[in-house]
């Protein structure tokens, strides 16, 4: 429709042909209004029935909700009109009747299930809350981009299918691949390490990553986007920073270009970037924290991981995003690099939103021996991984990064009660459609 | 390193940390080079052994190529140098010595066959030309995210994991879910389309592919990256304007900001994004201009599909991007609608490189009537396909998009003799890893 104006773009004293949704029709008698909805806004549509042709005003009225039309006619004022002008139809085309039985009302008036709402996002992404989310996610992968490109970072795309994961077989969706077994990646990690060693040096990716935990909860997805970043020639602490720009540059973006969607969400007064350096408390500060508030029914000793219930308690404590650094090396992944000084110290580091965790990094073991080793003390057969550990005999420089979860950062962001609102078709043990 | 500096940032008269790659050694007996390279280029290290610590010297000389070192030491102008400047180190660090038998030659002397390189990408980019490659391929996935911006389409990511297959169970890589059976998605085709019927109206993707093709050929990749635009209210000619709007966007980013790698690729002079609009034949054109270079054994004749070699002649004849519209139904997928006028007539679309296919697209079907009809016509369960078909009730506007080889759109501007080039870990019918 190359002629259609969009409903936001319609001045009063314009001739339009507007398109989109029959939002919501009030007939009041001698005159009735059809409020026509697109992705710029709503229009109101005045039908005068006894100035206009009578074919005209019964297929305007007539038409169910949800419908697709398109209006021509001219624009004029109307104050009383909910954005100030109105569009007097001289003809009204029906291009998709909608059933009458809707699944689900994307007006907002009749509220719906979250499965009702996953089973018909079409119609949920009707409505300008939703649409806000999934407008302001792009927005924060947009911003992640170009922050981590002024960081110098290449994108790159990692493959999907892989021969093994990265932590060996657990919580791994197998394929069958050419009669070959094999798996859907559960993080880009090894990929992006084999990248630093390259002419990269350094580079992200904002991409899929498939998970077969057994967790249904509101915070775990089976299929989830990863927002990684790895770097040659950094340690933990600059990796930190990184992370700590790359989150900011996120809610800056949105903050500077999503005030609409704020607006929709109800968040436009209370939204705020972090403007602060979030604090970084070591694992020891952090026990010490959570055991002070009381909200535990046991004491944490060093070596335990940290139970939800203490990352909520520390987190209210906190009150902003925090690092916690210095976790013991034992409950650490065997690729992340212990101090040089204290092998029982490692380099992880997880950023705390106050709600969740939502990021895990640290510095990694790129030393050859050392590597192969931690695949052996993980009970992992190292030569199932020498695609990757070989390269660590050719020049691997020191290197570290992290791992972002994409829908917590939305999730935390706009304070969602449940992971899945963040995707448009999330994937959980009983969800496999849309 | 918070004190590293890149050695193309290193200006005579600084005293700097440099730090990367030994890339080659030359002793001419009372004086030596050292030739360090990082991601910014390559610097040379001088070491004059009458006057310099013994140590310094066997440590500098001594070290196997590709290893990591750092270097710290004043920079001063040298003409004969290669960049022009030169470091006189006053200490050096071996950082991570490199195995002296490499399995590839990063500087690019010995010639290596591509699945050598493959098995090594972490060293075969480190040349200068496969790096380039990969800079190459992330500004244009930079470019085509800002084009559809600026179009008004908004980034989506839909789900990798899938109930059912765009067009069936052919060519689906099958995963075991949770004890149900699902498949990797092989086209985003029909979560897009639901996109439209949403709020969003107009959305673009780039992300992951999966084709269980039994293809093995030097244009075929089992995992691909594909680009998607999808937008309501538009047809197949105004998605014809996007996808070569895109294309050229690409081309132009590139000539804009990859000199430098256009250079290392040996293209700098003969690069040129294209300018004229792309010429529009019809597929009645297209076989009329085959048949008519003689090329082929047999004429083509009107239902055929344009076998490889006449997609060669035809591009050799055009000699630049175009499309070809107007294909006959009957070899077009269910999900394109056909001309209002002559249902034996399609909508879709081809886009061309003179060497290849690069785009696939049209207008679809958003009629619920005739699009359950169209999977029953394509031998499809329509009952399958419920989660997609019953949103076509609720108001579905008319559409139209298409998907983009990001790949193939590589290869073709830069000339790569196999798509694998194109992609950091390729994914075919041999290669799982790395």
């Amino acid at each position: 429709m190359r002629n259609r104006t969009y409903t936001a773009d319609a001045e009063p004293g314009d001739t339009v042909t507007v398109a989109g949704w029959v939002h919501e029709i009030r007939d009041l008698g001698g005159i009735a209004f059809l409020i026509l909805r697109d992705t710029t806004g709503k229009i109101q549509v005045k039908f005068e029935k006894d100035e206009m042709d009578d074919d005209l005003v019964e297929t305007g009225l007539g038409v169910h909700r949800e419908s697709v039309i398109s209006v021509t006619g001219d624009v004029a004022e109307e104050p009383r009109a909910p954005t100030g002008v109105e569009v007097t139809p001289e003809s009204l085309d029906v291009i998709a009747e909608a059933d009458p039985q809707l699944p689900l009302d994307p007006s907002g008036k009749v509220d719906a299930e979250l499965s009702t709402r996953l089973d018909n996002r079409t119609l949920d992404l009707r409505k300008d809350e939703v649409k806000a989310i999934f407008e302001i996610r792009a927005e924060v992968q947009r911003a992640v981009r170009d922050k981590f490109r002024d960081l110098r970072a290449t994108e790159i795309n990692t493959p999907k299918i892989v021969a093994t994961g990265t932590e060996g077989g657990t919580e791994l969706f197998p394929i069958t691949y050419f009669g070959q077994e094999a798996f859907m990646n559960q993080s880009p990690q090894l990929f992006k390490q084999l990248m630093v060693g390259s002419g990269l040096e350094r580079v992200f990716e904002v991409g899929p990553i498939f998970r077969a935990e057994e967790h249904n909860t509101p915070r775990h997805l089976n299929e989830a986007t990863s927002i990684d970043f790895e770097s040659a020639f950094i340690d933990h602490t600059e990796a930190m920073d990184v992370c700590e720009a790359v989150v900011k540059a996120a809610y800056e973006a949105v903050e500077e270009n999503c005030q609409d969607e704020l607006e929709a969400l109800g968040l436009a007064e209370e939204f705020e970037a972090p403007s602060g350096e979030f604090p970084r408390l070591t694992y020891e500060e952090a026990i010490q924290r959570i055991n002070a508030t009381g909200e535990l029914d046991e004491q944490l000793v060093w070596g335990d991981d940290l139970p939800t219930e203490g990352e909520k308690a520390l987190g209210e404590d906190v009150g902003e995003h925090y690092f916690i650094t210095d976790w013991p090396s034992e409950i650490k992944p065997f690729y992340i690099k212990d101090h040089d000084d204290d092998d029982t110290l490692s380099t992880g580091f997880d950023m705390m939103h106050p709600n969740m965790e939502l990021v895990s990094g640290g510095q990694r073991e790129h030393r050859f021996e050392h590597l192969v080793a931690g695949f052996e003390q993980q009970g992992l057969d190292p030569d199932a991984f020498e695609y990757y550990t070989k390269m660590f005999k050719y020049g691997m420089p020191p290197h570290a990064g992290f791992g972002l979860g994409g829908e917590r950062l939305i999730m935390t962001m706009l304070g969602l009660e449940n992971i899945r609102e963040a995707v448009l078709f999330p994937r959980d043990r009983q969800r496999l459609s849309p």
